[in-house]
């Protein structure tokens, strides 16, 4: 059934590309987003990345310029479109920033969602899904992790906030029964669009390996960091599940599906990932490969709050969602590549 | 060396003591509150509990109506008076009512600080005092508990909110060296100015043991709900550490003249307690003594949430802060019980 879905933080790049998929599903799209991370030309109405999954889809994005932390701003947008469905990204997300600049972090993520929720609450909108992480789990304790695996004990403010706002959502969903709220924990998203027009566009150092492997492929940078290579896997490298970007996208369309079809009600949390752990050297390697191109690193010390693998345990989001990623690691590295050499300086061109 | 303080929340129980204490001290007040929670008759400037502070102290409150989440109101006070430290109790403080609207709490405990530390920051304001609670403890692992102890696992929104104020208090002072923030976590504040002119005044049915037990001792509520009398405790009841008004006031101040010594740095926390644990029938039989009234009441189920037993280990706050509890029960009860029998129903008379 097409629903109509206000996203927020809908021009980043987990959010462009779920923009992309609603629309192919047939849903009709309303974004909010304050640009803070995202680029847009100064003469355009909406952000580079939305334009494209414009031209993409053939479908139409109505975007609005607006922080969530202003609740006129956002009251106003919940009142001139009925809303079926809100789908939360806008956070800030670096982990080192957070710990530079932590109340910021927690205005944008915390504040910013608790805002959010009080609006909708106010316009009488019930059905929530939320970009977490598994940055929840802290350090793992057991693998693959499960949902029940224990949160809390995250080792930063980026970690904390997403903690902290899955334990605001538990509660919200307690006090009252007409909350319906999934909660989507991402293990490491990466790649791209199969058209190499959309893609991860850091601003800065990449803070996350693929992109910055891309920008090394590409000659942007000399050589990747890997920080620690005496860690307790295969190759003393951290091993992560990393995602395609286009099967991530799509989780949220079958949450989304799940929650209109009024069969879950309140807090819900589903990992996001493919279940299998890759290393950095093996991401490195694959990337080589795929691009053609020799991929310099060094190995340096480990950072302080790094852990040494995580992967998840992906059978609750098929059993009860209906989805599984169905993209392997080549095609993360080959999409990755598309994007990368198509727009090496990403959407600034 | 007198000081000027802002106090927030300074209307209600713990700040209206706190403020006579840093009166008495010798510091210039400047208030903050929105009295959500607080009485103040239609033409009074001020709530009627500082309005009652002044006279016993014979000193000055400057009063401001203002909610913390409203950065321009705050900024306004913070430009109009050079503050050298802040002492913050703004905040939603009943479990239940946090369960029932957890938005709120949200927004008004962890929202309000947010914005309150950014003021601070911008006006070059590095030194908080904040009010913080045993609650963070959780269900408590050993006894005494110790600072040490591990926080988290609260199992209601206020709790949470709590821990998680810490947790940003924590973040912020890593990420700023200017930072010095002490976090008093409170045991169970009960009793009353000596003058019996200031109290708590808790709106509708009181959540905390003491203040239900005065409206019984006085004749506004039929008789005491005592919640569990299976625990693993002498009489099955449960245990708390007491802790008289007027100590945890003075703790405060001592927490200020370390603060303003400039002899600690960063994020540091303090239990506030006797370090002696009572039952709830210990604490009935002392009130009926010192009231000389029969306390009714009756012996019901466990509430969720509640624990055993819970007291603190002072060592830490007697050695660093050179403060420690002098009141004992008798005296908690006798002055609970004076400021509840010349204020029947509170400051609304």
């Amino acid at each position: 059934m097409p629903l109509n879905i206000l996203v927020t933080g809908g021009a980043g790049f987990v959010g462009s590309h779920t923009v992309l998929e609603l629309l192919n599903a047939g849903h009709t799209v309303y974004c909010v987003d304050n640009l803070c991370n995202a680029y847009s030309s100064g003469a355009a109405k909406l952000p580079e990345s939305l334009k494209r999954v414009q031209e993409i889809t053939g479908g139409k994005v109505t975007f609005y310029d607006v922080d969530i932390r202003n609740r006129d701003d956002l009251l106003t947008v919940f009142r001139k479109h009925k809303v079926d469905c809100v789908v939360h990204f806008a956070a800030l997300k670096a982990v080192g920033e957070s710990c530079r600049i932590p109340l910021q972090y927690y205005q944008n993520n915390i504040t910013g969602t608790s805002v959010l929720l009080e609006v909708m609450a106010e316009v009488g909108v019930f059905k929530f899904v939320y970009s977490s992480s598994a940055t929840v789990y802290g350090e793992p304790r057991k693998l693959p992790i499960t949902e029940s695996h224990p949160t809390g004990n995250c080792t930063n403010p980026y970690g904390k906030s997403k903690y902290f706002t899955e334990e605001i959502l538990k509660d919200l969903c307690e006090s009252d029964p007409r909350w319906a709220v999934v909660s989507l924990r991402y293990f490491n998203p990466v790649g791209a669009h199969k058209t190499g027009r959309i893609g991860e566009d850091p601003n800065g150092e990449p803070n996350n390996l693929m992109p910055y492997i891309a920008q090394v492929a590409v000659g942007r940078r000399e050589r990747l960091k890997v920080f620690g290579s005496d860690y307790d896997t295969p190759d003393g490298t951290g091993v992560r599940d990393y995602i395609h970007i286009v099967d991530l996208a799509e989780g949220h369309v079958h949450a989304i599906d799940k929650l209109s079809s009024g069969s879950i009600s309140g807090f819900r949390v589903y990992n996001l990932g493919t279940g299998r752990g890759y290393s950095v050297l093996e991401v490195v390697a694959a990337f080589s490969k795929a691009s053609e191109r020799e991929v310099k690193y060094e190995l340096v010390d480990r950072r302080p709050g790094d852990i040494a693998s995580s992967y998840a345990d992906v059978t609750l989001a098929a059993r009860e969602l209906g989805w599984t990623a169905k993209r392997g690691l080549e095609e993360m590295c080959q999409d990755a590549w598309n994007w990368q050499k198509n727009n090496p300086n990403g959407f600034a061109g």
